[in-house]
């Protein structure tokens, strides 16, 4: 079965549209966190999985996704893509989609490269070799359609999904995005090249592999992109640190209740700031608490995925 | 000293405006090394690590800088990350400036992670993490110039370069860069941004550490481009394999003979097929052709960077 269909079918399962961020970063986790992992002497990459493993383990049963952004790994160096690997692998036990938020691109051969790293394989004397490989990336579309069709080999082997950012969530993403070319916005070219190759990849629910990530902090760039790619599925940033809130993310949901993941990093995995309790407990609150208000808002605008 | 300023006198000093494109492929490698790896028992981050050694070792006296494109290593997982980072520290022991082909960008604190892992450094329990720290690095502007800004700590920390995607050397790259905003093109909106932080980023020869990547298979946008970026050095891909000779990326130079350094990847390091010798051989002879075919372009130019 395809990725995408997996996604939806676990959404309606956990009655859930939330991906949670796991973005870690040592000077935000709590103190006594810390303090206990130099008393164990753990190794750089044991602080990183064992943080991402107390989220996981508070959070599985509630959501049908998990996105590590990758970055936060890489400055971790070795270590850091060790707990990478490992955060992915424990994600996937407890049934979870696992999006890499990678925005990757390069030429042809090297976006191949690429896709081969984060959902394909590639193999070492008779072994195969995979240690990143999820079961959905984020692309950067600025250097054209060939970039992002090099990702189509393994998303049919793999039944893997893209999600190629069309308007991201940050201040200065109008500075190109917004420009005008032709009456059409630069977000809205992105949008029809993701359309056209959504074409080929669509699962029995009726959405596409293809899909894109859309800002939570633009309202009114998210329904217009909803129009644009009807098929694509959207991948939602910007929620709660950033200053997206539920009815912000509305737009980005068709009349069926789907269409739209919304991720929330640093609201659910440093919610301990906020509750007061340990890691597991503040977590699972807030993510309890974003299922809530996000299912409200969906319907109250009458888009409801499950009776 | 600038990275900037120490490119410039090693490209003076060695009169080669060459960068030597680092993107190990298993099947692209001699048939020969591959079967003594095997009998060796070597690991894969050992067979791509001393690939790239011997392509080091035959011709780190010949040009400035070597760009790993980091794709190719995150293809082989792990192994060859450990590879990309013992690549990184043996071309820095051989004084050669290392260019980490990435192509990263991300929203603003992601942006910084991405920074800290590939130009700057974080700590863990007092003990400094730089696995993946080179002198200069792509950057993909998609996102705007917060993300680009991120960049600048350690740019001024370490004195490191970035270039920022400006005209890609593929296909497909017109579908957005060429795309006309008010009268300009996208790329010409990017060349804004870029040439805007140059000025903040400038050493004692005049350049800055604000650079650009430009495509050699774009001959008359080269030309377009240079003006429109004066004080940017161009990071111009393309060459050789992708079809680009030495006659199309004169126009990235300027008077002074300086302004661009050109990269040829499978040209070279896989030069053992036009040559039919071995790596070290092959790979040095096809420096010696390019460097020779540029600079002789240069000369008919007039643009010429040392008597």
């Amino acid at each position: 079965m395809k990725k995408i269909d997996l996604l939806i079918e676990a959404i309606k399962e956990k009655k859930s549209h939330v991906v949670v961020g796991l973005d870690p970063k040592l000077e935000e986790m709590p103190k006594e966190f810390m303090a206990k992992a130099k008393e164990k002497k753990l190794s750089l990459s044991e602080v990183i999985y064992s943080f991402n493993k107390e989220v996981i383990d508070a959070v599985y049963d509630l959501v049908p996704a998990v996105k590590p952004q990758v970055a936060y790994y890489e400055m971790y160096g070795l270590e850091g893509l060790l707990a990478y690997k490992k955060t992915i692998e424990y994600a996937k036990s407890k049934k979870l989609i696992v999006i890499g938020d990678i925005k990757r691109s390069d030429i042809g051969s090297t976006s191949l490269a690429y896709s081969r790293a984060h959902i394909g394989s590639v193999y070492y004397n008779e072994k195969k070799v995979n240690d990143f490989a999820v079961d959905a990336v984020t692309i950067n579309p600025f250097l054209g359609s060939d970039t992002l069709k090099e990702f189509e080999e393994d998303m049919t082997n793999e039944g893997a999904m893209i999600f190629v950012l069309v308007k991201t969530s940050n201040k200065s993403s109008g500075e190109l995005q917004d420009l005008e070319s032709g009456g059409k916005k630069i977000y809205e070219h992105v949008s029809k090249l993701v359309s056209d190759m959504a074409k080929s990849h669509v699962g029995i629910n009726g959405y596409s592999g293809v899909g894109a990530v859309t800002g939570a902090t633009y309202k009114e760039e998210l329904i217009n992109i909803r129009n644009l790619m009807p098929r694509s599925y959207f991948l939602i940033p910007g929620y709660g640190a950033q200053g997206g809130v539920a009815s912000d993310v509305v737009g980005g949901f068709n009349k069926d209740g789907l269409g739209a993941v919304i991720n929330s990093s640093r609201g659910i995995i440093y919610a301990y700031k906020k509750y007061g309790k340990g890691i597991k407990e503040s977590s699972r609150m807030a993510v309890i608490e974003m299922n809530r208000n996000i299912n409200k808002a969906l319907l109250e605008a009458d888009k409801i995925a499950w009776k």
